[in-house]
């Protein structure tokens, strides 16, 4: 399946029965298929740097377990790190309350010649800070057009921005937190406020619609990953990376000034 | 070969015949070696970072073409990029210079639970700095013990250290350099400042040699690595730095409190 945008003021479904695609081949043989896209990015991730010109920012948001954490180490864990960045946004420190909240955001934003992964973002101040009533409802409401605004500035100087939600099914997600209890490798990962967050499903559920429906825009597109199972998941990220890498086109610069004089100085 | 860390006050010898090694095996069976210390790596990287009590930090220093990228990307490329973050120090900016020089390296120090990897580093203080005169000696000579002190002060306060030269012979570097005028997908890296550079081999030798000798410590160790050969330096680093995180012993956390209730919850 071929990862589609979601078209701007669209509020796709995000129902238990579209976190799930059929798998169109072996284990095996969608590994490879992700080894090879890996590859491919790999390469334009060099030319990029190599460029200096352009940058990639990739948002990654989703529920508890949707498979954040795994989907970097899978998909841009193939990448030299000399030019690649993770960013885990968590609960805002006190300094950071102390700014708008695009502030902490901001600093992140990846440079020229490099690409970005946000895990969790700017959008948690539509999500759970909307859920919890952490701010009054004109605040939060407000903030859509900010982020537009916010994304428009840097798509306008030189960032492409690609926004993927993880999108997992209730029973998944309970399989998910099941296993992080039962794995003794796992169980740091569990955090008792995660239940809580699940009672709230369906008040996420409109807080993710809306996200949908007011921030995807041609510039800054979101797409909703049917993530219930993995190796799909991360085959159909690496897609939509390599592709928006191939159209971003970077190019390496062309040779020096004065290369013969250098050839002959280091002859 | 494995590598040694320098002895605290001496001065290893730095010439041309220490840059090079004896494979000690075939190509694809040295690889094989890299691929499974990489592993183990990777396994004691996602202990690290559940723990979330220590952090390592790897600082790599070199002439040009010795290199460091390549290091990053195959040997540290191997890690998972939410808990590994890499800073490539360049020429300070106006604002930096405005600070001590130890002041946006402290920035980037890694946190708890995450491995971080200096690109360059506060050597280039006594490096590069040294060699054109860019402060009066008496400022980089107090740097020394100024630098002993900040990474006494990392150490104590959970971080692990390994300092890394990657040491090439000049014939080597020549190699290289050509081989980046010739490249057009090598030629982006070509800097015609780095054969001034080159003209200041022996200086920078000396200066080297005074960095090895007043700031490896038993807490912050320099290794001199041979690195005229790419696939023993690789395995010689990722050796060092695999036998660190062992002795760092990282434990994934117990069980959370509750757990059977949280069991009970998600039944």
């Amino acid at each position: 399946m071929k990862l589609q945008p979601v078209k701007p003021g669209a509020a796709p479904a995000l129902g238990d029965e579209v976190a799930d695609v059929t798998q169109e081949a072996g284990d095996a043989e969608v590994r490879k298929h992700i080894a090879k896209i890996g590859e491919r990015m790999d390469e334009l991730q060099t030319a990029l740097y190599a460029e200096g010109k352009q940058a990639l920012l990739i948002v990654l948001q989703a529920r508890d377990g949707a498979g954040k954490d795994s989907t970097i180490r899978r998909v841009f864990g193939r990448l030299n790190p000399v030019g690649c960045m993770v960013t885990s946004f968590k609960v805002p420190t006190a300094l950071e309350l102390r700014h708008d909240f695009l502030w902490r955001v901001h600093q992140a934003v990846p440079p020229k010649g490099t690409i970005g992964v946000f895990n969790r973002s700017h959008y948690e101040d539509v999500l759970v800070v909307r859920v919890h009533q952490l701010v009054p409802e004109k605040v939060w409401r407000a903030r859509y057009d900010q982020i537009n605004a916010f994304e428009h500035l840097l798509t306008q100087n030189g960032v492409t921005i690609l926004k993927f939600f993880l999108h997992i099914s209730k029973d998944e997600q309970k399989e998910r937190l099941r296993e992080r209890l039962d794995d003794p490798a796992k169980q740091w990962k569990f955090n008792a406020a995660d239940l809580g967050e699940r009672d709230k499903w369906d008040e996420y559920t409109h807080a993710y619609t809306d996200v949908l429906r007011l921030t995807s825009t041609p510039e800054a597109p979101w797409y909703v990953v049917p993530a219930d199972k993995k190796l799909p998941r991360d085959a159909m990220i690496a897609e939509v990376v390599v592709e928006a890498l191939e159209r971003m086109d970077p190019r390496f610069p062309g040779p020096p000034e004065g290369l013969e004089e250098f050839r002959r100085l280091l002859s």
